[in-house]
């Protein structure tokens, strides 16, 4: 079965494609007896104008793509249902790109959403979170954003004048540390992502600012930085705890990491928050499964991947929105925190 | 500035569109002369041929879509990680379409992906686990197949004839059960989810059979059927432990419900696996992060995303692939389950 393309309809009634276009879009005007030309051949092969024919035509394809690093973490598919649930009420559907933190499979979903010719792009995770973008890396972002509009989450590249949005990391490591201040606790470490990721880094310079205030150093031994997984956290705890002086509260630099803290506390006989009290961050769902249930400091996720669709829709309509919207983190208290006892 | 399209191209080369995409796809001969004429204005005017204009004349997107129910339930997470990383190696870009298990919204997206002429749909979840899918659910799958291949995972419409692949969910079941059996559990329960879906009552019924062949009764008061998440798993266990007579260990119908009840048994102040034994299913990400770490069965999760997209491939490449594929599931023993013990 052939199918009928916009090609066909303007052969059929003796007229340019780009009259077709016209009437189909309604663009244009087109003189009336043209007009009943065309219309008489569409419906004499009941021809439907596909979303791709029409996009084309219209510059745009109604789809947005956000790239992010690693969907198997809960974090993300929280943005993702905020994001989506934006994105469907203004008639987007989503690509979804997995890159497992790979620069250059980044790089390489760039190039496919500027051929398959996006409306827009969320960018999370990666080089956004590098400390130190290479400028390369850094630059193919911002000159794919001169043809699609991008929105970063919770990251940046300085610099580069992009749409950004996120949460206040500094702000949410300084609540967290005030929170185990309250509580009693002055010996405090750090388990962290890794080391060159402004994720960590953001967060032990607030921790130690925070610290200082109180007179407090945050120790070199307690500050332990590695992979960002359940796995990696438990590793790190693991180190954290085979030393002489251990803390008696530790902060993590996502839920992930607290979880597998929490692991390696219980594997070495210590109970939670009696004797240590361990705090998460991004209140991704994990943190009600575990036991006890973690406390932690909430990103806003679903609220952040709706305001990255609105803000990225703004730019798309060819408006021009804030440069930046900054989310309050907020602190979530469960039960992997306690007062601090003298054991 | 404007944009340089075929249009133009055929215009200066004084040719039909037809013609140009000749060229460009390199799909049928051209006389030379010609084929130089379309060079040097594709040369002159520095017109790169984009994605969507290719595809259109190619009819392929480059593009499949994924269904899904919940994206935030970390079983489907992984299942997209498979199947993307085949995607991915085959040129393929993901749509996807997150429906909150809403039959309307699945129909919603069916239409938007015909829309966008996607390649093929992978469709997980949602009618495709009714018991008794609703003969116009069923049918509006049917049709688009018609025109679109689709793969169903972990699913089925019965007499549709739709390429599918799963797990054996009847074998993982009693796989689990024979587990629980062979640690001396002779009174055990089940808790569910949605009590008309397939994954539910398939469950069900092979834990009946495989109990009845050592003369045990599966008691109703023991079966609790409700939600698919943590917070339905803990009330359903809630449930099940505020009666008389309680179960020595339970089976569960994923990992959340899983982690629900172990939740709800330390409430009760019971320990795992020394006062009662807890199954999960799925083996996803969730199953290590708990403490204890959660006896469940693999459902292959990685490898059924991939064998998904190396199906849909073959579909629309025009093979012919085989119409089913079974997937073994197995046991993965981990900390939650135990020995009876008469208490």
């Amino acid at each position: 079965m052939k199918t009928i393309t916009i090609y066909d309809i303007a052969e059929e009634a003796n007229v340019s494609v780009s009259t077709v276009s016209r009437v189909l879009n309604d663009t244009a005007p087109v003189k009336a007896s043209t007009r009943e030309k065309i219309l008489k051949a569409i419906e004499k092969h009941q021809f439907q104008p596909n979303a791709l024919a029409r996009s084309l035509l219209k510059k745009e394809t109604g789809t947005i793509a956000m790239i992010l690093p690693d969907i198997t973490n809960p974090f993300f598919p929280e943005v993702f249902w905020g994001a989506e649930n934006v994105a469907r009420s203004k008639g987007y559907t989503f690509f979804l790109c997995n890159t497992a933190g790979d620069y250059s499979r980044e790089s390489e979903y760039l190039s496919i959403l500027r051929e398959k010719r996006v409306d827009g792009i969320i960018f999370l995770g990666g080089r956004i979170n590098l400390s130190n973008c290479p400028p390369e890396l850094s630059q193919e972002v911002i000159e794919m954003a001169m043809r699609v509009p991008i929105v970063l989450v919770n990251g940046n590249l300085p610099k580069s004048g992009l749409h950004r949005i996120y949460t206040d990391e500094a702000e949410g490591a300084t609540i967290a540390t005030q929170h185990l201040i309250d509580l009693g606790h002055r010996d405090i470490g750090f388990i962290g992502g890794l080391d060159y990721t402004s994720t960590t880094l953001v967060k032990v310079k607030a921790i130690k600012k925070k610290l200082k205030e109180y007179g407090i150093d945050l120790k070199k031994e307690w500050i332990q930085s590695g992979e960002f997984s359940v796995q990696g956290g438990r590793d790190l705890m693991n180190k954290m705890l085979n030393q002489v002086r251990r803390p008696s509260a530790v902060l993590c630099v996502n839920d992930f990491t607290a979880i597998g803290a929490i692991k390696a506390a219980f594997e070495h006989g210590l109970r939670i928050p009696e004797d240590i009290s361990i705090v998460g961050f991004d209140d991704s769902p994990l943190s009600t499964a575990v036991i006890p249930e973690l406390t932690t400091i909430s990103q806003n996720t679903n609220q952040l991947g709706e305001l990255a669709v609105e803000m990225l829709d703004q730019i798309i309509n060819g408006n021009n929105p804030k440069k930046q919207i900054v989310l309050k983190p907020y602190l979530v208290m469960r039960q992997s925190t306690g007062p601090f006892k003298k054991i």
